[in-house]
């Protein structure tokens, strides 16, 4: 049986001593985030994941949910109790605005939060991620009676939400939406049409589901400028807010996937369900792309969950397993062989996993907390360098992690040899859960055009002239400091080899868009390294500083990870370079054939 | 509803144009494999394949195997037929001894012959696959009496084989091996124990199944110095050949797998089986490791035969889903959207897969074609340097084919977005039934490590410098044709990449094996990927040969594969140098923690 524990102790770290988090007390929010109230957020947070999420994650993948002859959809056993416990927790509460129930707290903490109960059980998480997702976007564009008849119920939990976008034949181009909405004399409009691949689209979980939906108003313009964003519950609501009776919605099937198992992906037909819109007609893309980031970071954080979550496994395997002797003699000369740990392709591969989540960890927070300061600082310009930011590191932080996350899953699942292969040991469920980030709220090939396609050259590249700005800087204040340079070396290495991709692009994409199409995921890839880079030398930075004062039995703890960065340094930095050579190659190769020749 | 067409068309340029399949035909077996003859079993396996296996894989992987309570194992619908077709159409017997009936015919057609079953539906050829993996062992090392007992039926294949070897405790070291055999008076054994993971290790569709088994004779020495192999047949054979009463052999168990839900994978308990030594007394491990090069080789094989499946299915989606609109303005201005395949990072992707899989053919077939040389050749010295050759390239080909072909179903499945991750459209499938290839038959840093530890300095490096003799030799050959450089420069700098880190090895690994282990799965790829380069190089040779002479209808065709190598050379050779990088970063890093560090 697979297990899990918080990494508790790395993410109070990275909160406080990496990223500073008391320095943004001004912000709201943030001053009632004191320390101890944060770490007892996290702590208990972590007991949450471990102790009610984690044990119904294999059973829940083996069961299934279940669809009656009736449409009522049943999610795995024990998925009902542990989420009355999340709602009783109060954890949907954590950052919601405290006009309708939240607590307000940093979006950033929410995160952390976020990390620990998808390491747990990814397949209950999306239920309430998928609600969170729905309460941001009524929250941005619900008219005040919309966020009062919905927003408490959907933040305390009792009600939960999705998100409708897919249908059978379109997914990346939501201009091809053929849903239709029809406007009622009462100001409603009746909404028709078949949606797919709906997560926790329908269940016995919460008194009702409010679902979010896109479709086209009859007589809209033709495209992505005729679609329009509606609310449609589950259950009517009354004057009163009672739940009344069923709106023309329903589960017509569940998807047979390949995991995520314990999440009731469904196809859901709507059949003049009554439904309402939410912000401006025809504008209903803008309003589910404004909302985009944040979800986006959510699934960034389940490629890091499912890695961090298979490592802890794979570590206490290799180090329990016992096969064969150390290459320079027997480790362990009392049993008759030795843990496998000792090998240095079993470490090689935990130290990949491990560098990398760490970093990953950093960097997902160290954006959370741009995303913090875009929406709650009092200074524009604060705010607008941080949305500059938050949206550059966005579609990086999807690919990327999700990408990693999921070959991390792969490298420790090969830790267990023919074990990792068998369900019980809950290892292949890991790599068959995180396969799913790579794909949905954007696959990763679309994350790469927004990288290269639109978050580039948005505002003549300020963005990430900001970014090549903060990391260049750091570079050179730390380029004298001996003890910081086996860090900051490989890093201006790759930022260089950035920043020659970048001009590449400069002088390439303008004539022909298919060169930066066709570097896209290489870019992708070769940004998110040099953050993740970025992240280890300011982590190495503030662990020297610590060391230098006396780090008492923390030391150890420390020490560790200037190898984890050494790691990184030496065997992941190195691809910068094949991403260079990759990208600037172009796109003449690519396009040389006609398709019947593939 | 996935499809797949078998490569004849690819595999017959290889074998006939590449590799001059005809230039062998001195060896025994080779004159009867005529064009015409190679021609006609590759079209009639190719539709074997299609018609006869593929139709069933999609259905067998959601059926699976069952076992019903008195030990009987059924495989999924469908099997048992489609297994009586290909006994009928004497696909076991193409390479086999015609001394026992076998054809006789080269290893490397049947290779082509399983890569196309293999892919079509990899559950079901592996059925067939473990009988071969047997019939090769009691080839070599059953007397003659347990050959004219078993080989005649096995080959016909009215009766399968599998290997036991894994137990729950001990899968890489088979010195832990606890299974045991009691001699009896009648020169026969009792063999007792629990063996897992047994592929094909019990089903209703042979009349018999021919077990071999490793197990300890009692008294015999510790480790593997006491491990021997037996042929535990399922039921008993009598003195006039007939199958008798049942075996104290029984399925006490199916494993819960990832993928390959069509393979009966079993929990076998030997309980006072009745067996006969095959080989020598304690000599068990060195008769299982004679065959190992063929079933490694055949592993490779699989890899390959689902990133060739996912390929197809990903080209055709991509030509016929459309969405969006090409970046260069829209390409099917009658559509309401492009089909994908105009992408760049389509493209791109499909190339990936593309360039490789036609390059891991080559190389395939290139590597069972000196093993034919070794096992057939009347020249000692041939003999000699394939059986290098052969033992070099094994390793390599299981850790990259496997690594690679698992990364490429998983890319593969990318391009069908959400529709993906559906069981339905059967990519799923691909990714998790190409997932055990990198674990079994030794986990792919098992070989990695008998590439570095093994194969390297066997015979003071006489392979790896013949190796590179040839390489080096074919690249300066060509050094000055123009229209070779675009693929000899590139394949120049890996193979010194190669060399530099093989030298790196000679000055470090001596002192300290752990630089050795440290850098091995690196040194494999980096390996595999120059010997895919090389294989580039000589098809290029061949194709720039075959336009100058005029290539008529097939001109388009052959200057696809200058697109493809280009391709490979751009975008596949750069990561060399990463592999390099990490090699020479040595074991410095990865040891200095201690376990419970990570």
């Amino acid at each position: 049986m697979p297990s899990y524990s918080a990494p508790v102790e790395d993410t109070l770290f990275l909160l406080n001593d990496v990223l500073g988090y008391q320095d943004h007390s001004e912000l709201p929010g943030f001053a009632d985030a004191t320390p101890d109230l944060v770490e007892a957020i996290l702590r208990e947070g972590g007991k949450f994941a471990e102790e009610v999420a984690q044990p119904i994650n294999l059973s829940g993948d083996q069961e299934g949910c279940t669809r009656s002859d009736d449409g009522t959809v049943t999610p795995p056993k024990g998925f009902k109790e542990a989420y009355e416990a999340f709602c009783e927790g109060g954890w949907g509460t954590l950052s919601a605005d405290p006009d309708f129930g939240g607590q307000g707290l940093p979006h950033s903490l929410a995160v952390s939060f976020n990390e620990f109960i998808s390491s747990a059980n990814m397949a209950f998480a999306m239920y309430p991620g998928l609600t969170a997702g729905a309460v941001a976007a009524l929250t941005l564009h619900g008219t005040d009676e919309q966020k009062q008849t919905y927003l408490p119920n959907m933040i305390a939990g009792t009600w939960t939400g999705t998100m409708n976008l897919t249908e059978p034949h379109c997914g990346t181009d939501l201009g091809l939406i053929r849903s239709k909405a029809v406007p009622q004399a009462d100001g409603s409009y009746k909404i028709s049409g078949t949606k797919i691949f709906i997560s926790a689209g329908d269940h016995e979980m919460s008194e009702n589901i409010i679902h979010l939906v896109l479709a086209r108003i009859e007589g809209a313009p033709e495209g992505t400028k005729g679609i329009s964003l509606f609310v449609v519950p589950k259950k009517l609501i009354g004057e009163d807010g009672s739940v009344g009776e069923r709106n023309g919605v329903s589960c017509g099937s569940l998807e047979h996937k390949m995991g995520i198992h314990g999440n009731a992906t469904c196809v859901m037909n709507y059949d003049n369900a009554t439904g309402w819109l939410v912000g401006e007609e025809n504008k209903g893309l803008r309003a589910m792309f404004t909302m985009m980031n944040e979800a986006r970071l959510g699934v960034a954080v389940q490629g890091l969950s499912q890695s961090e979550v298979a490592y802890q496994n794979a570590v206490a395997y290799t180090k329990d397993r016992i096969q064969g002797r150390a290459l320079t003699g027997p480790k362990a000369a009392d049993k008759a062989a030795d843990p496998i740990i000792v090998h240095p392709d079993v470490r090689r591969t935990l130290l990949q996993i491990r560098s990398f989540n760490e970093a990953a960890r950093a960097l997902v927070l160290w954006t959370a907390l741009h995303g913090d300061v875009s929406h709650r600082s009092p200074d524009e310009k604060a705010r607008t360098a941080s949305d500059d930011m938050m949206g550059l590191m966005t579609p990086v932080l999807k690919g990327v992690l999700t990408d990693t996350g999921f070959a991390n899953a792969v490298n420790a699942q090969q830790m267990f040899g023919g074990h990792g292969y068998i369900a019980e040991w809950g290892m292949e469920q890991f790599v068959r859960d995180a396969r799913i980030a790579m794909i949905y709220e954007g696959a990763n090939g679309i994350q790469a055009l927004d990288l290269v396609g639109r978050k580039l050259p948005a505002n003549g590249g300020r963005a990430v002239m900001s970014f090549f700005n903060e990391v260049g800087t750091f570079v050179k204040e730390n380029a004298e400091d001996e003890a910081m340079q086996p860090y900051v070396e490989p890093l201006k290495a790759s930022l260089d080899h950035l920043q020659q991709a970048t001009m590449w692009f400069m002088n390439n994409a303008m004539k022909n868009p298919d060169h930066a199409g066709a570097g896209s995921v290489d870019y992708m890839h070769l940004f998110g390294l040099v953050g993740l880079g970025y992240m280890w030398a300011k982590i190495v930075k503030v662990v020297n500083a610590k060391l230098a004062d006396g780090a008492g039995d923390k030391e150890e703890w420390l020490k560790a990870k200037l190898t984890f960065a050494t790691f990184f340094m030496e065997r992941t930095m190195p691809e910068t370079a094949a991403h260079l050579a990759r990208i600037t190659s172009g796109a003449d190769t690519i396009m040389a054939l006609d398709a019947e020749a593939f």
